[in-house]
Parts: structure tokens; C-alpha cells; sequence
């Protein structure tokens, strides 16, 4: 039995709220449960310098969490002068999971920063910033098409992620805190649309876990994965 | 004629709610127009090394802004590395604000750290964080009487802030990002319920100012305070 | 009474020596009493990038504290590997001050920054930093006059600071350190000759004070940079 | 046809030196090919403030690479001062990895740090340096048994690791660093001696991948991880 | 000739001021010619963790630059967030030099701290700091012998630094801001009153140099450092 | 008697294999003993931009010890977020120390970079660095030569370093770490082939020392600087 009482493959509420910052071109909050994402999209028109000249365009994904979107305060990054590791590795995973679904050459030589801060924590933090950074991302892209600032639409294909376990040795679907610190295996899937990975981080937690298990995971990431396709088409008035 | 159609001694729309946080023992969402402060309060059963054994406790603030809280998306300062002076100059004086208002001693040897976050910014946000901040705490040490973990209350007064300028030559009451960047002085009051002073700065921007636009600065900040206070009792319920 | 017996209108003894760098274009050791502040002026043929392209100067000012200048030896913040948040708020305000009274178109794309350092410290540091920098800026664009490079004056007035406080409930002029440390309230007054307001930063320490006693204080503030501004009259020359 | 004419599931030559550094309790360099890796096992007895208390010890790592282990000079991350995210993210990969074959319970409360410092990168660094660290760590632990400082063996399993990916429309094991660079997805694969997954990591580089060249990969992968725990026993000494 | 009209084996005009603090324990101003260093001694009854519980002292150095002290504005390293690798180089040589000379054991389990500012800087700023630091330790040991704190004097011997060079093929004494950036070859001696080496540092800066040339830069230290003690001792008052 | 049996004026073994690393321009492993640096000199086709447009280059060299090359772990500068002031003031010498024999604007407009890792201390380490970095040096430029990028040959001298100190009060030659933590005195000498000082630097540690002690370490240098001349000419193959 979850703690949470669902079933092993059932996801928790999913909301998606669109247009939440004024000034952002694409913004939404994007809650799995408890967990509490804030996304914008944040269009500039210069890329770094490494990318200049080369007739393209860059993604990228910056992540932070509130002090206090844990059950005890944490530190704050800007006061320690440092993003830990956790934070520099969730990062880019956002930023790899995006760019697998922009044409970045289709995009210009522009820049989208995509901010996720996570303003309530209950698990599964990176996979809500992911499925929450594509609908801002979809929304920014779309203000550039609005806008006829771009022809063609850089966006080549749906992204969402969603994070796996084996708790009590059942694999079960999206990871709460409370499942997630007593979890036997812990993995989080990127998948696409069209059923492509993008990214797999599997790890096992208190045991090594069996290949058996591991296409378990798989095939709940998959059903997940569909159901958060659903809610960023519906966020995104498609 | 002010940009938002305002009267001179008019606020912004006011708005808080609270309990927006699961975790922190207080917590709220201050509005002051689009201006969105997000403010929790933690209490954390052991204070910095060097207040150790004096018998008391300590309240500090930290602040900062998400990237996009603004029109162009601003610097993360965690990942500069730094906090800039602006941020470090408003944490101090969230902290000293609401020190002003706390017995140390009655609060015994804890430390609640008000944690602002500015999700929206358009002017006024650390007059907001020092209101919304109030809210937190009263609400945080409500939660230690309520426990009976504190038998006597350590709050012993209210405490909010505004902001007041000279816009177009004309006093005027609570700044917004418009009116800010055009102002000709710029002033901050925090003020106690009793009509205390708590806290002063004025800074002539664009040409000093007189003492009399002063003297007018400091009636509007009187009145403003005044309503924000009934705003404060309404979010706490009393 | 004062601890140093002064009359509770009284400044300190004030002293002013120019040209105590020899390769500074402008520069002054200034005395509050015991609290010593070596301040120069350094001219560079190019101001900040975010500055350029405007046809305008800058004036900015960086503050340090000898690790001795005070009773205990204080951390060196180079060693620390950063500014305390008081330093920046300080050299913030230093900055900010002069700015007033600098028409910076008048002095052309050139950088003039305020080293303030403080070797001995007995309160009012900023104060002091404030007005001896007016003396070693003077000095400074004097110099750009005399070898031509200027053809009109930059200065456009005179500014001068002095702290004021409620000491055993006497409000009194130009706190020193040990009147500093018990203070009620504590306030910082800049002004320019004209009378008009550069910057009031006011702080109830330990209580808060009342709006009489902050009206006390100005008038203090007005009589001692009254004062000042004939010090600093006489230390350029005029 | 591979760059190098390997076949598909054939791994670069593996070389495995051990006792290489005369202070480490273990040490090993371990080559895939032209990938060169310095590893040193270094017992501590103390752990981590975090972790006292606990009657357990801990298994950490630390990864760098030397400027010059590539084709072109890179920063040296002590002269910029931070590490950067990759290389944070590959140390707590090798970290966990390790941990999953130790108990900590019987290791005590002391540190093994495995330093795994990159004398020469040609693709594979992180695989080789999990590899590596293992017969460090075996040899570190073998020392602390043969000295009677520990009666029980902490290690409880063997683990190595290696990269799988698609290049050319190929799964091919073992990538070097021409196939790195252009491959269209990269993996990485820890298991142990059992069979179990400690991590997975898998990345659409280019293109997503399927689930079949996902499988097919794990395969080769599973080959090529068998062939590397007989390199680690011969090395070891078993 | 050198630029100043000296003699190749005088010394410039020494000045040393003691006493110019009011808070430190020990403190002067030593000038060669133009260069200006401000000393303080400050004891701290406490020393470094690394140090206690071996019932001895510490005596250690810091140095720093303020920002105009040069010919053009240097970058203030508190600002920069680090020092200098030839500031570290020079605190460390200072520490150690006057550490030569200090009976660590009888010092107690205590730091003195001497902090080198340099006021303003025309060549041999080390040394100068050096020569004073010994003047302000005198008087802070001194100090602590007065208050009855130590009853037998830590201070076991005189200690003194000058520098030499060879500027146009000719072997000077104490080198001025010009001649060091011309110099063939530039030398820090830090002698002993017994005539003991308590450290050198010899650099070819142009060409190598010779090793005649060598000994006759030692024999000219010898006679200036011999100078310096003289200046040393009338400063301390025997 | 030496802790190694050496007589006072005796080398320890020395090893110097060249080509250690496939990409470096040049490359070596030098050891003193159980002491071994690897060393590589990585040519950069762009310069500092301080020195950019004097038709010239730049040598420069970074130094730094894997964590485990001493008896006990060390930290990792780049965790730690900093280089110690002893790396970065063994960094400055022994780019100084090649800069002595290098024609930089034979050189043109390019830089040198020597990086000089340490891979096992036992004394000596900065040293064996520099003598093994003449090493890499003149592989990198015969490099150029060879490929016809420069014509004429940059390189001006033979350098090579090596230290003495006085132990157990009898001058030796090339301390290794058990004589380096208990000498009297300790020196580095770096000496050019033709007999000429590039850097001396020569501290008191116990006590300080004579004059006439110093001359004999000088002789055992140039003794021992006359045997390594050797090595390196071995090693580069003339």
C-alpha cells in the first residue's frame, strides 16, 4: 500500500496553471501533488558567446529551490555562494530534455532560459520542472510565432518526465517524498511524444535492482508519461 | 496624474493570503498590485554561534528575486555566485524591521529566519516583504503559543512599511516600477503601530528634495501604514 | 552628559588634510574626533561597459575598514574573500551622495572613484567617508579643470553627512562609538548646501522613536553639516 | 565500421596497474585505451560532521581531470576556483556507485575517498574511474582487514561500469571519444557482479532513441561490464 | 646615477612613527622615502585550531594595498573577492620572517596578527613592512610584559629587510618604484641582528644574474639592514 | 648521517621519460626520488589580453598536487574553491624561472603553458617541476620548429632547479621530505646552464642561518644543477 493510498501506476493530481508572471513570455505553475514548480520562459535576443556565429539559437534550464520548499529549511544557494551539485545535475538535465525537442537552428540566434523554482517539495521535483518547462517553453515559442518574429515553429516534438521506483518492492509510478527516502530503486524517464527516450537516470537506493524490475519502471513511466502528455496539451489550448 | 489613474494617498490593491506553504510554521502571499512577495516563516530550535547562551533568541530575513520576477530577465544570484549589496541592504533591513517588534528574551533561544521571495516585481518589494513578513511571523510564533512550546507571546507590536516618492513634482503614495524609475526622491518608512519610527530612508534620485516634500512623504507613509495594518489584523484573523 | 562631555549639539573636533597621496589627483585624510577615514580620488579614462556610449561620467566609491581600526581586530575582507553586506551598503550610500552634486554629463565618458578607508574608527564612518570624499572629488575635478581637460565644472554642489541619535533621550549631533552602541535611534543625514535632502536613513535601535524626536534630530543634522560645509570650504581652498 | 575497427561489442584494451602510489592505502591506474585514470583509495578515521553518530562510515570520490588530459588545454578548475556541474555530477556518480557494494555498517566510522584524477581522456572517464575505484577500494579494505582494523569485509559485491551508444545507427560498446562526439545516443551502465543495476544513465544526444537500441545497448553492456569484472580480479589479486 | 640622486649603497629616507593607533597593542608608520606602510599589532587571546593544545603561540601576517597606493588605481581585492598571489606570497614571507625571531613557547597560547597596509607605494613595500611589523610586535610584547600578562619576553632577536638590485650593471641598495621595474636583478634580504639569514629571495628579472653580483647585493644588505636596526631601536625607545 | 644513507652532496635518483601524455605539445614525468611530477607544456595559439599587440608570447606555468601525493590526503583545491597561497606562489616561480631562458618574442604572439601536476610528494616537488618543465618546454618548441611555425629557436638556456638545506647542521643536497620537515634551513636555487642566478630563495625554518652555511648550500647546488643539466639533455635527446 502507498502512503498516499494510490495505485502503483497512478500519478498524483496533476495541475498546470498557464500565465502566471506578467513578464514572462511563457510562464505556468505546474503541481504533481504537493510539488510546486514555478516555470518562465525567458526570451533574449543574444546567445552566449560560445554559440555565436554559428546561425542557431540555445536552451537552457536554470533550477533553484526556496528555502523553505522542504519540511526543514534549507540553504539558500545565493547566500551560500554556490549551486550544489544536485542543483547543477537537475539543471542540465532540464536543459538536455528541452533542446531534444527545439530545432535550435529553427530558432535564431536567440536564447530561452527556462527557470524552474520549486516553491513546495514533495518529490519528483526535476520531472515536474520538465513537463512544466516544455508547456512555458511551447507558450514563448508561440509568442515568437504570434509576434512574426519567427516563420517556422522550433518545436519539434512533445516532452514530458516523470519519475519511478520500487517501494516496498512494488514499482510504482511518480514518487513521493515519503516513497521516494524509503524507495529500493529510484529512476526518472524523458520521454517523447513519439515513445523516443531522451534521457534515463536509474538508480538503485538501498539495493541494486533486477533488469526485471527496471522494464517494470519502464512500462509505468510510459503510461505516466502518456497521461502528462494530455495535461500539456490541454495547458497549452491544444 | 499618476500612470495607474491612483490618487496621491492611494495604495495599490492589497492583497495576502496565508498558510501557502504545507511546511513553514507561518507563511503568506503579500500583494501590493502586481508586486507578489512570497514570505515564510521558520523556526529553527537552535540560533547562530555567536548568540549562544545570552538567554535569547534572533530573527533575521533573508530575500531575493526569481529571475524573471522583473520586465528582463535578471541574473540568478545563486549561480553568480553572490548576493548583490541591493539584496544584502533590503535582508538587513527586513531583519531589523521585525526585530523591532520582537522580545528576544520571550522568544527564548530559537531563531525564525522570514524567508522573501519576490515572484512578481513592480515596485515597493521590500515595503511588501517587511508587511507580508509580519504576517509570517505573527502567524509562526502563533503556532509556538498554540503548542505551548512559548507562554508568553514575544511579539509586542505591529510592524508594516511603505513606500512614498516625489513623482511629477507631486508626493505620492506606494511607488510603482513606473513611478519608481521616474521619481524624483524615493522614500521607505517602516513604522510601528504606536507610530513609532522603526525605519527611515529617503534618497533624492533625481534632484534633492525639500524638507517640506519631506514632511508630505512621511504623512502619506502615516496614512498608508494605517490601512495596512488593518490588512495585516485581517490575514491573521484578529 | 555625553560621555565626552560634549554639549548635545556639538560636533567632534574636525580635521581635514589634503593631499596626503601623492599620486591620487585628489585626496584627504578626514578626522571625526578619533574616527579616521583616507580618502582618494582616482581618475580612469573609462567608465563601466553597461556605462559607455551615454556621453556621460560616473562617480562611485568603494569603502574598507583597516582589520585594526576598530577595538577588536576585525576579519580582512579581501582574506574573508568578500564584502560584508555593511561595507556594500555603505560604499552604496557614499556613491549615491556624491552623485548628487555631480552634473555627470558635465564630466564626459571618465570614471572618478572614492577610495574611502578607514584606519580608525570611533562611529560616524560614513558620515566622515562622505565628506571628506566631497573634498578629495573636488580636488579631483579641480585638477581636470586646471590641465583643461574640463572646460565647465561637473561639481554642481556641495554635500556633507552627519550622524544623529537619542542617547539616554537626549537627542544629540555626531555619535562616537560608544554613543553609538547605546543609542536609542541612530540616523544618518545627508544634505547639500542648498539645504535640500541627498539621503535620511533613520533606524530605531532599541526602541523605536517618535516623529518629534526624528524632527530633533534633523534640525541637529542641519546645524552640524552647516559646519561641516565651512570645514570642507576651507580644506579645498575657497 | 568503427573509427578505432573494433567490433561492435568489443571494449579498448584494458590495462590495470595497481600499487602505483606508495602513501594510498589502494591505488590503481586503470587504462580503456588511450583513457588514462589515477585512482587512490585514502582512509580516514573520522567521517563527515553529518554523519557522526551513527556507527557507520562513508565512501565518497572526488573526480578532476588534469588540464592537459585533452585534445585541447582545459581551465584548471582550482584556478577558476569552482568545479564545474560535470564534474560534480560524475564524482557523486562514482560515489553512489561504490556505496552500493559497501556495508557501511561494518566499515565503521571511518572515510574511504576514492581520488580519481583523469591523467589522459579519450572517452569513458567516468566508466573507467568507477572500474578503477573498485580495486582501490578492494585493496584499502583488504588493508584495513589485513591490519586486524577490521574483522568483517565491508565490501559485498563487485561493481564496474562502461558506455554504451548508438554510433552510426550502430549499438557499439565502450565509446571513445571520436565516438562520443558524435554519437546519437550515449549510456552509461554501473552493474554488479550479480547482474543487478546500481545506475543507468542514457541520453539522446542527437536524436532520441528507441527502446529496442535501448535494449540492445544494456546487452552489450551487460558483455562488456563481465569482461571488466575478470580485469578487476586478476588485478586485485583473486 | 640612480634616478634619485643616491648613492649606490644608501638607504632612502627612513621614517617611523610609532603609536599612530589608538586601539592596537603595538602600531607604526615606517616610510622608505615614498613608501608608506601602516602596522598593527593586534593579540588575540586565542590561536588557529590547527595550533592549540601545544601550549605555544602564533605570530602571523597579513598585507594588503590600498586601492590608490600605486601610480594607477589597483583593483581592491575585497572587491575582487580574493588576493593576490603576490599578496599570500608577501604575508606568508612576513609571517615567517618575524616568527624567526619569537619565542613561540613563551609567547603563550596566543596570536598577534600584524597587519601591513601599505598607505602608499614607490618599491621595497615588503621589506618596509617587514621592518615595521617588528617595531609594532616589539611594542605589543612590550605591552603584554607592562600589563604582567608574560613575565619573560617572547622576542628573542632584532629582525630587519631591505632590498637590493642591480639597475644599469650596477649593484644598488633599497630600490626605489623606477629602478625595480628596471632592475637586472632584484633581492629581498631579511637578516638577523646576530647577522643569521632568516630568508632571501633572489630573482633575475631581466637577465640572470651572476654570482658576484650576487655577493655584492648581500654585502650592501648587510650595511643598510645594519641601518635599519639603528632605526628599529630608536623607534622602540632603547 | 641522511634518513636515506645519501651523502650530503648526493642526488636522489632521477627519472625523466618524455612523451607521457599523447596530446601535450610536450610532456614529461620527472622524479626526484619517490617524488614525481608530470609535466606538459600545451601551446596556445592566443595570448593573455594583457599582452596582446607587443609581438610577443607568454610562458606561464600552473602548479598543483593530486590529493593523495602526500602521506596524508590533502584537500582538493578545486573543492575547496581556491588555490593555497603556497600553489600559487610555487606557480609564480617556476613561470618566472622558464621565462628567464625563453626569447618571448621569438616566441611571437603565442603561450606556453606548463602544467605541473604532482603525482607523489616526497620533497622537492616545485623543484623537480621546474627542471622537468625546461623539459616539456624545449619539446614544445622544438615542436614548432619542426613544423616549420617558428623559424628560429625561442629558447635561450638550460634551466634547472634544485634545494638544499642544512640538516642536523651539515649542508645537503636535494632534501627529500622526513630531512625537509626537520631542517634548519632550507633553500631552492634555480640556475641556468651558464652559471647565472634565475632565483634563489633561502629561509631560516629552526633558526636562521649563516652566511658561510649558505655559500656551501650554493655549491651543492651547482653541484647538483650540473648533474640534472645532464638528465635533461639525456631527455630531450642532444
Amino acid at each position: 500500500m502507498r502512503p498516499s493510498k494510490r495505485a502503483p501506476d497512478q500519478l498524483r493530481a496533476v495541475t498546470l496553471e498557464t500565465g502566471v508572471n506578467r513578464y514572462a513570455e511563457g510562464s505556468c505553475l505546474i503541481g504533481f501533488g504537493h510539488t510546486k514548480v514555478l516555470v518562465t520562459a525567458s526570451i533574449e535576443e543574444s546567445i552566449p558567446g560560445w554559440m555565436r556565429g554559428k546561425g542557431q539559437g540555445w536552451v537552457t534550464a536554470e533550477y533553484g529551490m526556496l528555502p523553505r520548499a522542504t519540511h526543514t529549511r534549507g540553504r539558500r544557494e545565493a547566500a551560500a555562494g554556490k549551486q550544489t551539485g544536485r542543483t547543477q545535475e537537475i539543471q542540465r538535465l532540464i536543459g538536455r530534455s528541452l533542446r531534444a525537442v527545439v530545432d535550435l537552428k529553427a530558432l535564431g540566434e536567440r536564447q530561452i532560459t527556462l527557470d524552474c523554482d520549486v516553491v513546495q517539495a514533495d518529490g519528483g521535483t526535476r520531472t515536474a520542472a520538465i513537463t512544466g518547462a516544455w508547456v512555458a517553453l511551447r507558450l514563448a515559442t508561440q509568442y515568437l510565432l504570434d509576434e512574426g518574429v519567427l516563420k517556422a515553429d522550433p518545436i519539434i516534438g512533445q516532452v514530458a518526465a516523470v519519475s519511478c521506483g520500487v517501494f516496498n518492492n512494488v514499482p510504482v509510478l511518480d514518487l513521493d517524498y515519503e516513497e521516494d527516502s524509503n524507495a529500493e530503486a529510484d529512476s526518472n524517464f524523458v520521454l517523447t511524444e513519439g515513445g523516443d527516450i531522451v534521457e534515463i537516470q536509474a538508480t538503485g537506493e538501498k539495493r541494486g535492482f533486477t533488469r526485471a524490475e527496471f522494464e517494470s519502471l519502464y512500462g509505468l513511466a510510459e503510461k505516466g508519461i502518456g497521461e502528462l502528455f494530455a495535461f500539456q496539451k490541454a495547458a497549452v489550448g491544444k
